[in-house]
């Protein structure tokens, strides 16, 4: 590896992967998961603590035209939706905000009225936080919460014959996205994708079930996070293209747009939903529990062994299989 | 107020204000402290849960030069110092990168290292992170750690007649900026400007003796830090200028690039110190603890009633009474 290489050649993975490295030399003994998974897992005694941070900048991933409000309330829900991923019930967020100097009040208010909504939404509140001069527009986010042991669900689980199943459906903040870029008014995924809600209930719920063997939040997209799943125990995700339950927008926008379905439901990712594995015995009790609360849980597909983590698609001349890759919301390279 | 007024003029202290009265509308019943101390103090049950975040940005936090190595020290420092000033034992430090997308593998790692190492020298690890685009560095880190009920030092508890005392001495960090600026060669100043030395050991003593009413981290100076501390309560702070533990250094920068003495030590911050009042009939049991561990624990005043915190100096005839004003390390206003 040339060590002169610059984020823009190696991406955001790599730079984790570097991190990564160095990081997780000096692990504490009471340090369950440190870096690799949705949250960092802490060992309190009675119970595990959950800490997750996530960044956001005005530039590369508020798309024009977002209110302050709905910056306010994206960095809670995407940090919320880490917490979610591992079961936990969230405490608590700080905020750090790097501001320029030519922030007006107005925004700084509507930001946090957008941070303590979400915030609230959840049960929880911003606790603290700090604002500090910056060039551009940057937030980050820390959220903590707590999980019992025996309920919490890791991304180290998933075994052979494991069910692939999905909350909710994908592709809608894809489409809110090319709703706003192409003026669609599609007022519902626009708000999918720039109040993105996160599947804290469903989280808390599944947890309970004891039916889920890994979990991930899936912001990133499918693809990306069938991928880095599959890292953790070598086994490979099965997906079927017909079991995945699609938003309802996706098919115009990609036929106004010449979007291909699949590249906007695979792989541009957004959507704050939660990717499992379970065990099949147990997937209908999950289902139902999450019924219960008004939300689907579909199987998309099964843990299998293999060469990398693959597409089914019905074919003219019957099933195709092709690689699912591992591409996504990956920042740096552009 | 005018609400389109911008940061440039109302300045950080009043962002935080702001943002202070939205946030605190949500308080959950286990904050026992949300926004307005050195960290937030969540209620776990057994024990107190203590969480904090502190962003810096290249431009405007980092002086020229600082090696890769010495920021990512200093955001795990800054944030450990507010552990420290509740009497917390740190468990652990996530921390959120916004990298510009020509950033270096090199300057990553020893990033890393950086933060790697002022971590494990408090015995914690970096246990969770996010890398993003930004346009220029900004991190933020967000460091938790827990304390007992009984221990915890708050910045609510200073009463009438407490001893006001400070950790260590003031000016080495000052010191060190201008020894940079004019190349004075001050190797170990330069080095507490930037690899400052959180007093995480301090803190846990102290609590554990009992005696300490209030306390809070001094790092954007004591004038600023006191006038903090005595918006709580009421109650001011009378310091002697004379009793003040003042760095080696501080004389002889002053000197030689022409700067007031009283500015420096007072108003300039940046040096990693504990700010506590403490019971008079317990000082010198929190001073021998200390001495036990290396660290010099100084009374600068007294805690009184008045219509400001005053600073008390020798003069030519006789004892000068003046206000100590609300300036320090202020961000925005420039």
């Amino acid at each position: 590896m040339d060590r002169r290489e610059k984020l823009r050649d190696v991406g955001e993975r790599r730079a984790i992967e570097i991190l990564k490295n160095i990081l997780d030399r000096g692990r504490g003994k009471n340090i369950v998961v440190g870096i690799g998974d949705d949250c960092a897992v802490i060992d309190m005694g009675n119970k595990y603590l959950l800490v997750t941070t996530d960044m956001i900048s005005l530039e590369t991933h508020i798309p024009i035209g977002t209110e302050p409000f709905q910056i306010g309330w994206y960095v809670v829900s995407v940090n919320l939706s880490d917490v979610a991923a591992k079961g936990g019930t969230p405490i608590g967020i700080v905020t750090a905000l790097g501001l320029p100097r030519t922030t007006t009040i107005d925004f700084i208010e509507e930001l946090a009225d957008g941070m303590d909504s979400c915030a609230r939404e959840f049960g929880l509140s911003v606790v603290g936080g700090d604002t500090k001069e910056a060039y551009s527009l940057t937030i980050a986010g820390a959220a903590f919460g707590t999980v019992s042991r025996k309920d919490i669900m890791l991304r180290t689980g998933t075994r052979m014959g494991d069910i692939v199943a999905l909350t909710g459906s994908l592709g809608k903040a894809a489409s809110g996205f090319y709703s706003i870029k192409h003026s669609l008014g599609l007022k519902n995924a626009e708000k999918a994708l720039l109040e993105p809600y996160p599947r804290v209930r469903e989280g808390i719920a599944l947890a309970g079930t004891h039916a889920v063997t890994s979990c991930m939040d899936i912001s990133d997209g499918l693809a990306s996070s069938a991928y880095q799943m599959s890292l953790v125990t070598g086994l490979k995700f099965q997906i079927d293209w017909e079991k995945i339950p699609i938003a309802g927008e996706v098919h115009r926008v990609c036929r106004k747009c010449g979007i291909d379905e699949e590249e906007l439901v695979l792989y541009y990712g957004g959507d704050f939903e939660l990717l499992l594995t379970l065990k099949p015995e147990m997937f209908s009790l999950a289902q139902r529990t999450l019924e219960k609360i008004g939300t689907k849980l579909t199987k998309i597909g099964k843990v299998c062994r293999g060469q990398s983590n693959l597409l089914i698609r019905d074919g003219r001349k019957g099933r195709i299989r092709k690689r699912l890759e591992n591409r996504g919301w990956e920042h740096f390279m552009k």
